[in-house]
């Protein structure tokens, strides 16, 4: 096991979850240089002697690291424990599995909400502007602390995706294999229109105070909160709604803010199930996120456009890389359409790389990727153990590759 | 010409704009008495001496009646003013077109900003809940009031198509030719949760006040606008928003808002063309629409669903009926699709109307049903003109049928 690991924990699976703070920090694109940096990480799996079994977890937007263990902040099970662990598609008893808050979260690892060394203050909207490149730098730090040369695989749906993508491009020779999920190479002009609403919204919360709401005691829930519940929607396919709520009502729960709420009241004392929902859905997200980290994170994903850095032309990204890919997209997902994996696809095809393509029929939206979809666990299960097979990888007598 | 119309405009083409006041006022579905009743509207083109050949054309959600003529608010052209004219497919030399102001709306109906007779303040928050059929029945009344029996045809887009058939469904006795556009039977899920996050941001606006901005002289500007800028994602299609703006970028312009704005700088000082344009699509919405008659309209659309009340057979709420179809979407529409368009046709085939049915090619999204589309133009203008001839109008010597 690599330095810096401890197994604090016992319970089956296996796990780990802790932080290492790098005092040297790291340069950003922006130009500014961050230190220290901290990440926050969980492991599961133990890390074979040859080192060769790590597989890099990038998580989504208001994701977390807490992959297959519940989340200490809100105690719900882990975002992938469906997909991580024991025997399950991507196996902890085979491979070391890392994940790690991505840089600029909220989790544990340095963003907005750190406290600034200069000034004993957190950064807030001082926090520097970051990229997916940077990103992934931070987490280039901690597989360099891991003392992993080469890791196995980079997984990661929707934002993971794009990290898993921009390692490949920065770093090939340390990715053997990539699964680029429910993603795409650029974000798209409908994407970078959301964010700003939902930016908007937040900066018109009266709790948002310019940002330093911290200093008063107070977090933009309101603003925050219809932010998440617009991206909500954005997640889920409109046959996904109908199937869960269709047009069906409920009793109006009493509210204890009468007055700010009076025009919740309905026609008929009654409000539509999905209307309940999505007030559930932005006002439990306000207990376990950060405003300013929100702002950062989105803002990255809205520079995200890996052909423009390479006068357009996608293949250059992938030139000359042995990295073996495996695309996945869902086919309802209108968020990240099938139709920016092919973008990928061809790219990909034009660079010569090793890739195949996945479109998964489902009809639950860009969330598939969370959800139980057989078909999809069967892809990456499929794609694991042929990469494996295709490493080498070695699991002693009883069950190797 | 009928009572109450003056020809107080001389310009070409013809149009006056006023409102009636019907101090009997109207039952409301909620079991309300709604009194006075105003109602502001537009005429273009004469009534013909048989009262046979009016048109009323009903407006979307955030329209008002100024189809053909520029909006006295925003200076603007009509909102129809490409559809509406002389020569044009909805011709005002040959028919005598109305469009008045929804029930709940701002620019001179009856709404929320109405001053309540027995308070002498305005309704606000307490203005009754209204549903599509009290929007109907208000024009019914605007309706009886210039003296026509039946009307040639009703035409709307969006809101304005639920309007359409519920005139059909209420009152096919008086609706030769309908024509619903880019709409649907009901609302759908997605749909509500999309109002559901606008009425969110709204209620979330510290100049809010419970409903009651207006006594603090404040509108909830950046609620309101934050509502608008989401609602016009949902009008445009994927492409029409590549097309339009895609990755593109320009210099940010100096915000005079500093502190609240301090998080809107970007990376390198840019900000993405299609934030900018959203954000000016919000700020010149909050300055010409109410949010109170926001809220109420969005609501009255959230209840809609014709079939619910015919004990879910949609069929049964055209049973009967003598009036000639002409349902048109459009096929980027992902906020009305196709698909919901099919689910009216098929009831309508079930009830054995007479419809036609086209589905435009078009990839501008929800708004197609307001731009230069000429297969839609075309759809119009024959239909128009074919009911016409079935109706056996007459236009004197030069220009009959």
């Amino acid at each position: 096991m690599a330095d810096g690991i401890s197994s604090a924990e016992v319970d089956r699976p296996v796990y780990t979850h802790q932080a290492v703070r790098l005092d040297e920090g790291i340069d950003l694109e922006c130009g500014v240089h961050l230190a220290p940096l901290d990440i926050a990480y969980c492991t599961y799996g133990v890390l074979s002697p040859a080192r060769d079994n790590a597989i890099l977890v990038c998580h989504a937007l208001t994701g977390d690291q807490y992959i297959a263990e519940p989340s200490p902040v809100t105690g719900k099970p882990g975002w992938w424990s469906r997909m991580v662990g024991p025997g399950l598609p991507i196996d902890t008893d085979r491979f070391f599995v890392i994940c790690s808050n991505v840089l600029g979260g909220c989790m544990g690892s340095t963003g907005p909400k750190s406290i600034r060394p200069d000034t004993g203050r957190a950064w807030d909207t001082d926090f520097p502007q970051i990229t997916m490149h940077d990103i992934v730098a931070a987490q280039v730090r901690l597989i360099d602390y891991l003392g992993i040369g080469r890791l196995f695989a980079v997984v990661g749906g929707s934002m993971g995706g794009m990290q898993a993508l921009t390692w490949v491009a920065d770093h090939s020779d340390r990715v053997f294999a990539v699964m680029p999920i429910a993603t795409s190479p650029f974000h798209s002009a409908q994407n970078i229109a959301f964010n700003e609403v939902s930016r908007q919204a937040i900066l018109a919360d009266p709790h948002w105070h310019g940002g330093r709401y911290r200093d008063f005691g107070e977090i933009p829930a309101r603003g925050l909160g219809v932010a998440r519940m617009m991206a909500h929607i954005t997640y889920l396919s409109e046959e996904a709604l109908t199937r869960k709520f269709g047009r069906r009502t409920r009793r109006e729960v009493a509210t204890t803010s009468k007055s700010a709420d009076a025009e919740a009241s309905s026609l008929f004392g009654e409000i539509f199930e999905v209307e309940s929902y999505l007030r559930h859905q932005g006002s439990t997200f306000v207990r376990r996120f950060d405003a300013n980290s929100y702002l950062t994170i989105t803002r990255a994903m809205n520079y995200f456009d890996l052909a423009a850095e390479y006068d357009g032309d996608l293949a250059e990204a992938f030139r000359k890389c042995e990295t073996r890919f495996c695309v996945v997209s869902f086919s309802s997902d209108w968020l990240f359409p099938t139709s920016q994996s092919r973008v990928l696809v061809r790219a990909l095809n034009r660079a010569g790389a090793n890739v195949s393509f996945v479109e998964i029929e489902s009809d639950r939206g860009h969330d598939a990727f969370l959800l139980d979809e057989p078909d999809f666990d069967r892809t990456v299960r499929g794609f694991i153990n042929g990469a494996a097979e295709h490493a080498g990888l070695k699991w002693g007598n009883s069950d190797a590759g």
